[in-house]
């Protein structure tokens, strides 16, 4: 083949990934897609559906954790059991086994294109039903309650009613960011210890009645998650939080709930309000610092106190969705949490046809929720977040609406690795939205970087800049990462439609 | 005067120090002090006497540390009363309120050659009588158990029983650097977790029957106490413990347990020795290291694990001291000890006369006590030490015997801040040893500073370096600061020949 022919194939190409980027982003029209089916012949695991995949209430979440993990992990039978004798030669080795993925840096051979991901996708969105938008069943929460938003509306109310089935706010509606500003700044009159977590978290009240969540911050942003510890010990960052909120917005999820930075005073907007159990964890550290610790299950205490300098600190600010006696929301075990447990090993880890099973039990059977797992691993694993064990539903919206994006504390904290398993729902079912796709090609191959767009959007944070910078090189490079699991995904499927999905979000 | 007089007096006042510090080295005979003796307008307070000066059993040592620091400081009376509400401003003030010093640097001026000082210990040596030092009563264990020494005695044998009523062992003993060589090398044949402490501890037995106590590392040289902690809270240090001994050796107490560093192989000479509860808590990190956490009041869970790299781990080694079935101990709890609590002061922090309370109390009153705990505040000082809260002497020497220099983990944290308040019992009770001022008068003017002196003791361990240069550096700032209080207490006591005391030791 001579230059010439080349040169003109190598454009050609381009042009046809561009052009099939710009249809997907202009398309309006939606899919009837052929879905993941169950396969036929799968045995119906009642066990596993029982153990695995029922919906759990909040409360005692943590601690059915590791009891059902060594209920269904056989890799250690026992808590009582000692480990294996680790052989010293092979402890990186044994490190490695128990799930860990080498740092994978960015390849030096020329940067991939991926235009094959872009021919696949945009034979993916031909081959679809075009169906209008508007003719999707997406209500909104004031619908269902019979609730219409007036000009007087509060903010709260405004996000509150505007929540839909398939989002937590229109990507057009500047309500959030509105919301945000007003969090930002609003006056606080009441404070409380969140119940029920883990880690350290408070009830803000704000003098219009609205509610939000406080995460204080710990460590400098440089602080990685310490090299020992692992996601369930690992500390929440505010700024991970924050930083996530913004992430899943720029994915096009929209399915985060919203978060904003901000600098308390903690003499006049914690501790004047502080009562109880709260008010008698406030102390003057050595250093001169306001500090208090709260009541909670994990570093609620002396030693591990939440310090002002000397008394402003930093948190994080979640918008509360509306209360659950107005919109109940559901529970949901995530079918590929972890086990919470040092030595043991969740059942997705030692199974390869673990996505057979999970596609036997509802609601994963049929409708959009497995595609959402594949999003929500996309999201995790860009973040590198290890700690998705349960997510939530509007109950009132039904089984087939999104899941909301929850509890990012643990994302964001080692910048150098690359946790390849956070992708195993993408790599063991082998789905992906076409709209996920599509978002990830855009900023793989426009102009601005996921890391850039990223760095941009968190620039309105009042806590700018929010990330430390190697956070957000390590997306654009973990993109590329999601790109190769979906090509691969491609090359060994039978029917490649079936990789590439676009259901009705 | 004229610069000839002014040259003439300095290299007089010079000689003078240099003769008088001569003379001290050299003396062998000692004197019958003048001490410190009951105010004769001291009334006997009970209750006092009761509460802190009693003497507490080794165990529930921690547990009853809050219940007595509520009983006897009046700061605030109820656990449950909230602190005071903090002025925004006030803070840092709050802070140095807090018995915390600010941090002290060497002065601007010429340095202080102390000749004062000098003077006045030559004249506390001259004024004091001459006793032969043979005639003093200095019994060893072995005498008092019947027990000889023979050639073959293990080095074990030979520490413990030439442990004597003044020192743990004697300045020109090859023993200890024998048994401290022998326990870094020797093969560990079993281990266990020690119980009782805070923090973890690991009883090992060697090959030949020795014990020592093992404290891990867990922090790099360079980690200091974290700014917001507490003396109570901070971590243990391995390598405190190593330096407190090579401190405490050249101030010439020689009342600090032999400790030696040493590398461990975990999984051979560790894991491979662990059972029951101990053996439960060892895991593999996600970084591949091998981990344990034991068990044990604070910091002992799989957050704060001990972790090797990936299996070699440094530790300080404690050599035991005699069984206590064959040298039973007493346990005092230490007059100057802190409130063990973040809001609560104890009584010597805001009593100005706290010391002729002790000085009423047994074994205060006379004898050499008193000079022991002046002695135990300056080596305290120089390491930033604030957590001494009991101390140990052996029960057959008497109350008129050393007490043992024991738990230094909490030395060296802070290696640029000089806490004052750890010199209470000196400036309070303004009474020091001749002995040891003259010991840190010789690293002040002496060619060799402490600094150096420590660091070239310090080179001998198997760790070394064993610590960060700048905690080195503090303790020539701080000896300075110590013969300041001294000098303090001379210009203001009515009868100088009180304040530099020569006991029998």
């Amino acid at each position: 083949m001579k230059l010439k022919e080349r040169v003109l194939i190598s454009v050609m190409a381009g042009l046809v990934m561009l052009t099939m980027i710009v249809v997907l982003e202009a398309e309006t029209s939606l899919t009837a897609p052929s879905r993941t089916r169950t396969p036929a012949h799968a045995r119906v695991h009642y066990a596993f559906r029982q153990r695995h995949l029922q919906k759990t209430s909040n409360a005692s979440r943590e601690a059915s954790l590791s009891a059902a993990a060594s209920a269904q992990v056989g890799v250690v039978s026992d808590d009582s059991a000692p480990p294996p004798p680790p052989a010293p030669g092979a402890l990186a080795g044994a490190g490695a086994d128990s799930g860990r993925e080498k740092r994978t840096g960015t390849p030096a051979t020329p940067p991939d294109s991926f235009s094959d991901l872009a021919e696949a996708a945009l034979k993916a969105s031909n081959n679809s039903k075009v169906v209008r938008r508007r003719n999707h069943w997406n209500p909104c929460l004031g619908e269902l309650l019979g609730l219409e938003l007036r000009d007087n509306s509060t903010l709260w109310d405004k996000f509150h009613l505007s929540i839909s089935r398939d989002e937590l706010y229109a990507a057009e509606d500047p309500t959030v960011d509105r919301l945000l500003r007003h969090v930002a700044t609003a006056p606080i009159t009441h404070i409380a210890l969140k119940e029920g977590g883990t880690q350290l978290k408070l009830l803000i009240e704000f003098a219009d009645g609205g509610h939000a969540l406080f995460k204080p911050m710990r460590f400098p942003r440089e602080q990685q998650t310490l090299k020992n510890h692992f996601y369930f010990t690992d500390f929440e960052r505010h700024n991970a939080e924050i930083a996530a909120f913004h992430l899943d917005r720029l994915l096009g999820f929209r399915r985060a709930v919203p978060i904003v930075g901000r600098v308390v005073n903690m003499t006049r907007e914690l501790y004047a309000f502080a009562q109880g159990e709260l008010l008698k964890t406030f102390f003057i550290s050595p250093d001169g610092n306001l500090c208090f610790h709260g009541k909670c299950s994990y570093y609620c205490d002396t030693a591990h106190a939440i310090c002002g300098n000397p008394d402003l600190l930093e948190g994080s600010f979640s918008v509360y969705l509306p209360g659950k006696e107005v919109a109940p929301r559901r529970v949901w075990r995530h079918p590929w949490r972890r086990s919470y447990h040092k030595r043991r090993k969740a059942q997705w880890e030692v199974d390869g046809d673990y996505c057979q099973l999970v596609q036997e039990v509802h609601p994963y059977t049929d409708g959009r929720r497995l595609l959402d797992m594949a999003d929500m691993a996309v999201l995790d694993f860009l973040m590198g977040n290890m700690d998705r064990h349960h997510y939530e539903t509007f109950k009132m919206f039904g089984n087939n609406s999104a899941p909301i994006h929850l509890d990012h504390g643990r994302g964001f904290g080692r910048a150098f690795h690359d946790e390849l398993s956070i992708l195993a729902p993408l790599r063991q079912c082998c789905v992906i939205r076409l709209s996920t796709l599509a978002s990830l090609l855009r900023y793989h191959s426009g102009p601005a970087p996921l890391s850039a767009a990223l760095r941009s959007s968190l620039s309105a944070d009042p806590l700018s800049p929010v990330l430390w910078e190697p956070h957000l090189h390590a997306l654009d490079r973990r993109l590329g990462l999601v790109l190769r699991e979906v090509r691969h995904c491609l090359r060994k499927a039978r029917d490649p439609s079936r990789v590439i999905v676009e259901d009705f979000h």
